[in-house]
């Protein structure tokens, strides 16, 4: 009985392997690559682990690490998808939603629904743990732009106005220092640019 | 005050980003390529998570989790030190613990001595939380070899012995029941490996 159960938590844990296959727009911080999503939650749990002090509410950081640890794994079925692209997001939902069924049916059941369960509270984000993890799931990518000069703002011709719209409640609502010097950052990047512009067309 | 503390915080999350471009010996599963460290270290916490009934003693699934988020970030300074290689345990050990200073170092002191304390904890292997920790740190490359059909077994020339050697009293003292099953995947993968062999020499 117990032997069966391992083989289905090895299972997943060997399915979950593909995480790693999952390439995000995000590069690494030395422009080297693209962030695949494995790696992207693992440097997830980092920041939660780093800066649970930052918090709105009264965050339980072990809930906060986990949900971050598999809040992507759904990603194996259905790839990322990218907060520029304007694509539908109940779409989305309905298809995550199937992959999460079918990745945590792998595990056994009483194991398989505690983390379907953690999945579906940090999808709603309506908890304390959930904001602040959606809030920290904002903020790196944000970083990563920030100090690559651009990134996937570059990328896709994202305004000043967008970012603040795209990234900014998320975060203000779950670590609002942490938006504070965002704002700082956006606004230093988005004028540094405008003043590279003026001076390329000088 | 408060700024001071999250601009070292963010400096150590910037640094540490450099641990997705530390590649280890052990392939994907898919063999596309070789495993990075921060994927690697993902994919630990997630065993930590999902496995932590079959640890042999009462562990904090918590910290195990931290421990294993962070038990590599050394190697941004002195890179992976393959199990296969032979290499110097004592040097290892030494430049390791250099890495660890300047690494938690970047961060606000209470946390980077923490983080430091966590680490070395981690090393000695001497508690239960490490003695698990360290034990899936041996068990998730050994699945990965049986499961690509010998990965750096057979890329190192090692054998049967080698593996249970290297792999079996740290794996047994942490997980006993896991390392039961590698047993039995270990015996049959080298097995398989003869009855290969001496088809090949037929």
């Amino acid at each position: 009985m117990q032997l069966t159960a391992l083989e289905k938590q090895l299972d997943f844990l060997r399915e979950i392997d593909r995480l790693k296959t999952v390439v995000r727009q995000s590069p690494l911080l030395d422009k080297s690559r693209k962030e695949n999503s494995a790696e992207h939650s693992w440097h997830l749990a980092m920041y939660a682990l780093l800066l649970n002090e930052y918090a709105c509410g009264t965050v339980n950081t072990h809930r906060v690490i986990q949900m971050l640890l598999l809040h992507d794994v759904v990603e194996i079925d259905v790839g990322d998808f990218p907060i520029h692209s304007g694509s539908s997001s109940e779409l989305q939902a309905e298809q995550e939603s199937r992959a999460a069924a079918r990745l945590f049916g792998l595990l056994p059941q009483q194991q398989g629904n505690e983390l379907l369960a953690l999945w579906q509270e940090f999808e709603r984000g309506e908890t304390e743990d959930a904001k602040f993890a959606k809030a920290l799931d904002r903020f790196q990518p944000l970083l990563i732009n920030v100090f690559t000069g651009g990134g996937t703002w570059t990328e896709n011709s994202v305004s000043l106005e967008q970012v603040f719209s795209r990234y900014g409640p998320v975060i203000k609502r779950g670590a609002p220092l942490l938006w504070t010097v965002c704002e700082q950052w956006v606004t230093q990047h988005f004028a540094g640019q405008a003043s590279g512009m003026s001076r390329q067309t000088r």
